[in-house]
């Protein structure tokens, strides 16, 4: 697959905002099978009963499909839980870019009272007292030892993995005039005249910036979030969410920071009216939509790892 | 596989109260597959967030590791989650044995408001509305019609996969004397000799019958279940449930139907006192342990379905 990808790459055409996704080489296999294990492990969180996967589920496109992510005690997460897949591309991590990449990333949900509710130091405690995961953290680090530090390089390099390549988008980007329809070529077409490849562009369709939500026409939001601003204090920060990558976003609805769109249609529409300051023509949205479907790549093959069971010592489940 | 079974099988020691686990032929993969998507189908609940898996998670044993599961609303359930691997083999599905077999069973927790919260016929309409499944419910049934039936069969039709043979037990069983160590072998003798094989037999060692819990000395339970008395309402049913498998009973913890106790050295020690009446000496409980821990089988290899998207006109997740 790596070789079809790297070929794919070197016919690709050139000049184009879009680039082929790729499947980096993987560096350190243990490191990746042992995040595989923590990207299922629900033991992470408080309750044991939510994991990675429960939001970024690897079964629906690495997201949930709900507006707003739940969390412990069924919290209700105050904004939409971006896809896993292809977010290694991205410039930061969350919707507001908090976090520098996917390491720093997975340290935030385990230790989000809203999320899985637990804490680093539980959480370290919880996996040490875990004989089976001894041998999977020396295999990934030399040593046994289990740091919070180590557990999220390892989700982290899963996550690498976790890249969708074989779009048809993709193939017509290599060359291959037949693996886009007249109507998804014209939706393409019109992608890059209308300035939607301005901002989602790369080889993830997006997550190379931030942008103001509401550019021209101010968006008013169910959402009480308020994007970079949180991070920065700079009000120019307010209302202003790194771009989503568009890869697979036949699947990771519903759509926006906010969730609160459920179609295709609707999105491209509502994003023609406040970040480009058109009224999009049905048509055309209809091309549009043609085109978004054709970033839908080869889905990531995860065969669902066994996790070593809990020993007498270790801390206890707490629903609480 | 499946030789190596019915190999195992026809040298299996005779006259043993346990008998080897068998992987059955499949006889419709479609269903199975079929199956297998819909057991990680999350929009099965009214809030599109939990799924067969959530609480029989094949990563841990087919069960949840809680004392009662999280259900709808973080509702905490009444009971402990059985397992679903070699759950087939057992002669009523629940605890109470109320479902005769792994169809019934299959729209229980979908319409339990506590569960899934959802109904059988939000469910239907749910999986009807999403083109990706008619050509699965057509390759496993004929015709692309989505009934409540058909899902519970496929359901049941997966589950019915999900054995684990050759488990040291299984292999010392088909005549591998080396299989198990001298410490499980006098595990085990102990086993038949103190009377645990009394209920603890078949294939799944357990499910075979409905025994009261508290069969000698009474026991004192936190949960108000009463088994199969809320099934047939005789007075001598009052806290009489079916004998759960002990197949990967390592990895099934915590036990009883109230989810009460965390280790196996525990749960044999209560056993010993409640049902038989006796006080097992320490040594005795480690061997009877080391049998146990035997009958780990291998665990199912599953690859994560990815599930067909959703339409415009699909009923929309409801966390409330």
């Amino acid at each position: 697959m790596l070789t079809t990808t790297l070929v794919l790459i070197a016919l690709a055409r050139q000049g184009e905002p879009i680039q082929p996704i790729v499947e980096k080489p993987v560096v350190n296999a243990a490191q990746v099978e042992l995040g595989k294990a923590l990207f299922f492990e629900p033991r992470l969180s408080k309750s044991g009963f939510l994991s990675c996967n429960s939001c970024h589920n690897l079964a629906t496109g690495g997201a949930d499909n709900l507006p707003s992510s739940i969390g412990h005690k069924w919290n209700l997460g105050p904004i939409n839980a971006p896809t896993v897949l292809n977010s290694s591309y991205a410039l930061a991590q969350f919707w507001d870019g908090r976090a520098k990449d996917l390491v720093e990333q997975a340290g935030g949900p385990v230790a989000n009272p809203g999320e899985m509710g637990s804490t680093h130091d539980l959480a370290v405690k919880v996996l040490a007292s875990i004989p089976g995961y001894g041998p999977s953290f020396k295999a990934a680090y030399g040593t046994s030892d289990v740091t919070m530090a180590r557990v999220q390089q390892a989700i982290a390099a899963f996550e690498e993995t976790l890249v969708t390549p074989e779009s048809p988008f993709d193939l017509w980007l290599a060359g291959d005039d037949k693996a886009l329809s007249a109507t998804e070529l014209a939706g393409y077409q019109l992608f890059k005249e209308k300035g939607c490849a301005g901002c989602h562009n790369g080889p993830a369709v997006g997550g190379t910036s931030f942008q103001k939500m509401g550019l021209v026409k101010a968006y008013v939001s169910p959402s009480k979030a308020e994007g970079r601003y949180g991070v920065t204090k700079k009000p120019e920060d307010r209302f202003v969410f790194k771009v989503p990558t568009l890869r697979n976003v036949a699947l990771t609805y519903p759509y926006f920071h906010d969730g609160s769109v459920w179609t295709l249609e609707e999105a491209v529409t509502l994003m023609g009216r406040h970040q480009l300051g058109v009224e999009l023509a049905a048509g055309d949205v209809e091309k549009l939509v043609a085109f978004l479907r054709s970033l839908t790549g080869r889905q990531p093959q995860i065969t669902l790892p066994i996790l070593p069971p809990s020993a007498a010592k270790t801390p206890k489940p707490n629903a609480t």
